[in-house]
């Protein structure tokens, strides 16, 4: 990755991996910004990278490891992504953890409750305050966090995941009130459903295959979120005129059954 | 108006005034489609769509002089489009009436309440069953109601217009889940803050005028939802791909102070 | 039914059929209440009545047939009320009506959507309007409004039912922000699963009995909410000192699954 | 205090200081149980101890000095309790912290950010596993968790606050579906507003004394949640009959604006 990318507006996604975070991260690229990635896994962060530099070219994506729970990590990546590539104009929050076999509290152990809270939430709290102060300066800048049906409502399996989530819908509009008159526009979108390339994604459709069902293989895009689909929506929030900005909005596949949301 | 109309996709408008109607009205036949505007007033009705020919060219927009609180008049307006324009792919429920100076429960009268609730939800109740056989038919088709913050919640001063709000939501969440897996797009928008052109967002501006607030006046975007940027949302829901839906959403101006929704 | 009632407090029951509404009256009147029943039908109400008459005595329970969606029926009942029994200490609107089968939109017809919205809604602004003079003259009284999930989310087959019951949460927070300050005491209270002894419930009594759940019926009141333990809600709100008002909750069985409401 | 207290009920008050916490461990210990008091700092505790000891006798009331920030200490508190007091019964976690005076995100410091979020969220997390096991032994208790409009709003200045909060009532969602069937009853009260004999509401009280608002000192309760009449809500939902549990609810003085709520 070369030097002169300080012209290019910067996106720094955060929790970048397959699924949504790679396929935000590419709609930015292709629009012209340059896109910082934040991510623990080197391997998953070097794969996404390189793939968007293959179609891009060169200097259009960098990563950063970081270990979200832990504020010096974050802090050191804000700090390089600043004197690399510039000011953040765009913060994508799309870090979500939780144990995939949903377990009931007393199955959930206190170390699960907290490492997994402090990615949910802790991480886009320490991660807001570094981008913010430029976004002030700017006048400009736009924040979206990545929600889920778990941000709406305590589901039973949930208690490692729920209550961070819903700590960051309290989050987004509290920037939200705090600064979108000074130019930060904040939104917070709920993802209801699983997304393609991602392990639930990923695990129903190979269930279908295992089963034949060729009709859904064939229309898979009516009941999974496809990540390609998704980064419409989040190009379209940074892009919403300042007179008509969105808060909060929900996103589910049309055969979705909606149970979850609402 | 000539003939051959037929073969444009069909919009339906209905509560088309000055504002977000007339706005999403034009957006859309900036797009190809032909409009039909619904409302009670002549005089509203024939300024809008003779606007919309003289910018598009003819037969772009026909209009249908409906009281929404009579059912006859909706089934029957809605057989005209039918007839004339085709089947409607989009409907856009933007009718919203209330008493501008809110009054308490006992300063408004009961005809007051049944009037405005009529407009605000049961004319919506009957145009969704006007329009729903036609997008079931096609398996597709776009439905988006137009929320306030009292949707939401119930304040003071507005008995004859948030129950009915409330009771929109509602039916924008029951004919998601009983018809999207069919096709049919629902999404209930929810604008909060004064609409610019419309009566409140003008009485703002000319109080600004009045008081010589330059400042203010040279950016009045910032405060004020202009039309235009709201019917690029509406538009946006129309084309948001089929794996990704969103059933929720709400608006405001950038300097807007939230107090009033979330 | 004698005369010297009007010492006693009254409290109007709308909506009063076997369940919450005879329940609710029965604990008022074991309170020294008066109680005014409101119903559509005379043979239930003719139950009721008698039946509290025989276990309290004479003049402690009087009924009034009124269609709730005929305004003039509303306001005829209660000045009556008014005259025979005394101002309105306490009302209770519990009417609630809807097809016991939900259908689709399309499947409901415009007439039904009407009815069961103007009982479930309508009925609900004019019997306050009919009791709030008093309750303002004396500072003092209560409005309790009964929801169901309904209330918070509109499912599918519940056209006839959700708007109203959301537009009456609505009414509730209006009340309650025109009114609460000058002594009124407004609650709506959100009734999350079946109750026994009414249509439901029973429903559910008798499909156990059919299918031997010896279990389950020995211990009902686990599964499916009891009047008089509903009733207890409704006198407690009544009697909540007004440093501490409550003006929403919910309330289901134990082992009520609670994916209905939240 | 003496050794025969194992026949008493325990109730265990997390958060215990002047306020809600002491006139809910008052009104259980009038009721017969024995309450252990938990927070961080002794002096309050013994105060609010003795007062107890001294009101309703000896072994009523035992306090655990208890950092809730440090989960070695909530574990190591609940064993003594149970040890010395004998299972807990009744789990009222009632601590909330944060700064007095609102800050924006950025002038909060993540130090504050995770100290608070852990008394507000953490803590309960933990001390609901620690009576858990004992309640689903039984298969009865009661979990009371103390909300406030900040846990259904993201308000500016509250983001030491807010987010924990919101989190809190996930968490009291969670365990109700998880373990409600079980015979544990979770309860989520939204106090709306400052409560008398706390900070907020004794500065309240104090402007008031110095401005010689009479007429508002005279009616205090009219503007001001007492905590007696607090507590009384506490012990009615502990003692709701099994077929009418209610898990949300809010409260506020009659006086109160409802601007932050709903």
């Amino acid at each position: 990755m070369s030097h002169n990318t300080q012209k290019k507006s910067v996106i720094a996604v955060v929790g970048a991996g397959p699924g949504i975070g790679e396929a935000v991260a590419r709609r930015f690229v292709a629009e012209g910004f340059v896109v910082a990635l934040l991510a623990r896994t080197e391997d998953k962060l070097q794969t996404i990278a390189q793939g968007i530099e293959a179609d891009f070219g060169k200097s259009t994506a960098r990563y950063y490891i970081t270990d979200l729970r832990i504020e010096q990590q974050v802090i050191s990546s804000f700090t390089s992504i600043r004197a690399e590539l510039g000011p953040v104009e765009v913060l994508v929050y799309n870090a979500g953890a939780r144990r995939v076999n949903g377990r009931s509290i007393l199955d959930t152990t206190t170390e699960e409750f907290e490492n997994f809270t402090k990615i949910n939430l802790f991480g886009a709290f320490r991660s807001s305050k570094c981008v913010l102060p430029d976004m002030l300066a700017a006048k400009h800048g736009t924040i979206i966090f990545t929600g889920a049906p778990g941000s709406l409502r305590g589901m039973p399996g949930l208690s490692s995941f729920s209550p961070g989530k819903f700590g960051l819908r309290s989050l987004a509009q509290i920037i939200t009130r705090e600064y979108q008159s000074k130019g930060v526009h904040v939104a917070h979108l709920i993802v209801d459903g699983p997304v393609d390339g991602k392990l639930i994604g990923s695990v129903t459709r190979r269930k279908w295959e295992r089963e034949g069902e060729e009709e859904k293989l064939n229309e898979v895009d009516v009941y999974i979120l496809q990540p390609t689909d998704m980064a419409k929506i989040y190009w379209f929030l940074h892009t919403q005129s300042r007179s008509a900005w969105t808060q909060e909005l929900d996103v589910r596949a049309q055969k979705e059954t909606m149970l979850s949301k609402l």
